[in-house]
């Protein structure tokens, strides 16, 4: 097992990585201390993790909730039922929230515990390669808005993070692919070695191999947990990790959250982004192509929806990433170096979006 | 004009106390950069002041919320009616909501500013007395539960406080009143002069005398800020500042919200913590007395509904103030000196609940 410590002065928490984690009733309870605990789930997840962690913890008063599986049940409404369910069962400010899932489950339940009686403790047992190297780290919640991805949310960091990486053997080989997106991206914004590392071992990813997922996870993490380190609330550094979202967002907007996975809109994101900075003189051609191969070898799309530049545009506005009006963007400096700026000519935004949503 | 600075590194922020602050451009504008401003308030007191502060701060843009006017409109639908207001004008990060109102309007607006996107700037700018002496001070923000008061919710700090003494001139008696019970707290937990101060200035207070309601304002939020400095996250000393607020709840939400003042249920809920205090043995009986004749002779409320003992100890139950299945309460040790505790015979409260709730 592995194991990570993200330092936050008091909410400081670790990050926990191993295979079959879940069933490991020493390293659960050692770190989640409560009494009560409500397992939050969905139909999907829940009847395949949900009995393993309840014998791990076999002592505790664990209250289950299920949510339907999906992006477009990540909102306010079922936000509200988890709290329905905490307050039916009269949990105390001493109870923990256990979000069991991938991303929409931690986004969710962790933003259900940061509003519940103005916040209780929860844990991250992420279920997919996507929520293990990004979602669950760094204390990101909230809902979505039909105006908008993530409109609502809070920080608020979780008291640990369980990575089984057993659980990916469960995983839909496209939800696999998904999370490879963004495990390019640190390689992308951060970390040229790593970048070439993912290059040479795609075949040993998408095979599941141990050794290759469970080093993916954890620098993945380790670089996350660095910028998160630097910058909690997203004033600076941490904007580095939205390389690719703002038109990720406006993909998933525009497609209301059902076809696109999150990762896939992400990885077309990254390519765009790329391109608009190879049009800013910033990144060589050569480079946008290797990208591009990159994430279509992974089997990620690379081609936005023909949308429209002036809906794209629109679309981009409402995302959080914009200062008085200006949209600023994650543009790469090179591969494995990325600035966050409002600083760059408008008619090479104009032209990278009229190429790819046409 | 005073100000008070509430120190909390980097969340530090001034309170405000002064006559026609809201109309006072200078003031307001210095404290408020954003362009885009979101003004929360409701159908009673909006039409009163909106158009005041909308002169005041002319050069920005600024977009009307009013709710209906009411404890039972404190909830979550609401937030997520203004939080649709924030997502259909396109407001991004660096907006600022303003809290314009009683304590409904600032905890519901304050909540709705600490989860869009993730936390935007809000400022609190009281109209009641005891906004101006509790609620907009200390960053407690939220909603109320069918099933509990505040259960949903966030720490989320103010930019600023604007505690303007004109606007109580439009203030109800009643309301008056209600604001004078939390005034009473403060000397009740900590400041044995303050409380002998009050007693002396009852009828000032209640005239609306200038000085008096400055130096009861200034005071309470010093008092408040100082515990709120010590204390962010209620982990200890803040808990203090609920004197009386268990025992409140509990009428508040065994009358739905609607017949009581919150003032009014801490009013009662004091009396019956100083009798607790009394039974076991912290209190003499004549300070329990001193207590209920200072509140009767402000013309608040002294007794309980009779909705039994044994419902009122279940709504306790529900309050934030458990640890672990064991309630725990703020008693008072002295007058001007109070104690957070779990310690205490269960039959002084058993026989305290069956002499005030019936």
């Amino acid at each position: 097992m592995l194991t990570l410590e993200v330092s936050l002065a008091d909410r400081s928490y670790p990050i926990l990585i191993g295979e079959s984690l879940l069933t490991d009733a020493t390293a659960l309870a050692r770190r989640l201390p409560s009494r009560d605990l409500l397992l939050v789930s969905n139909t999907t997840v829940g009847p395949l993790y949900a009995d393993a962690v309840r014998r791990a913890l076999q002592d505790r008063n664990i209250v289950d909730v299920r949510l339907p599986d999906g992006e477009q049940y990540k909102s306010l409404a079922y936000v509200s039922r988890v709290l329905d369910v905490l307050v039916a069962n009269r949990f105390g400010r001493d109870c923990t929230v256990l979000a069991l899932g991938g991303g929409v489950v931690g986004d969710l339940a962790g933003f259900a515990a940061a509003c519940y009686q103005r916040g209780v403790a929860f844990a991250q047992l992420p279920t997919t390669l996507l929520a293990q190297v990004d979602s669950s780290v760094g204390g990101k919640t909230g809902v979505n808005h039909p105006g908008g991805k993530n409109l609502i949310g809070a920080f608020h960091q979780p008291v640990a993070v369980f990575a089984d990486t057993a659980t990916l053997r469960s995983l839909p080989a496209r939800e696999l692919r998904a999370g490879l997106a963004e495990v390019v991206k640190y390689g992308l914004v951060f970390d040229l070695t790593f970048l070439e590392w993912i290059e040479r071992n795609v075949d040993a990813l998408l095979g599941l191999d141990p050794a290759a997922l469970a080093h993916a996870i954890h620098r993945s993490c380790e670089l996350k947990a660095e910028v998160v380190r630097r910058d909690e609330r997203e004033a600076g550094d941490r904007a580095l990790l939205n390389l690719g979202h703002t038109f990720g967002h406006a993909i998933e907007t525009a497609t209301g959250y059902t076809e696109w996975l999150h990762g896939e809109a992400v990885a077309t994101g990254m390519v765009i982004a790329a391109d608009l900075s190879a049009r800013l003189g910033m990144l060589p051609a050569s480079d946008v192509q290797r990208v591009r191969d990159l994430l279509a070898r992974i089997g990620l799309p690379v081609q936005a929806p023909r949308v429209g530049a002036a809906r794209a545009l629109e679309l981009m506005g409402l995302d959080k990433k914009v200062k008085s009006g200006r949209i600023r963007l994650v543009l790469l400096e090179r591969l494995g170096a990325a600035r966050f700026t409002a600083e760059y000519a408008d008619d090479a935004l104009q032209s990278t979006l009229a190429t790819h949503f046409g």
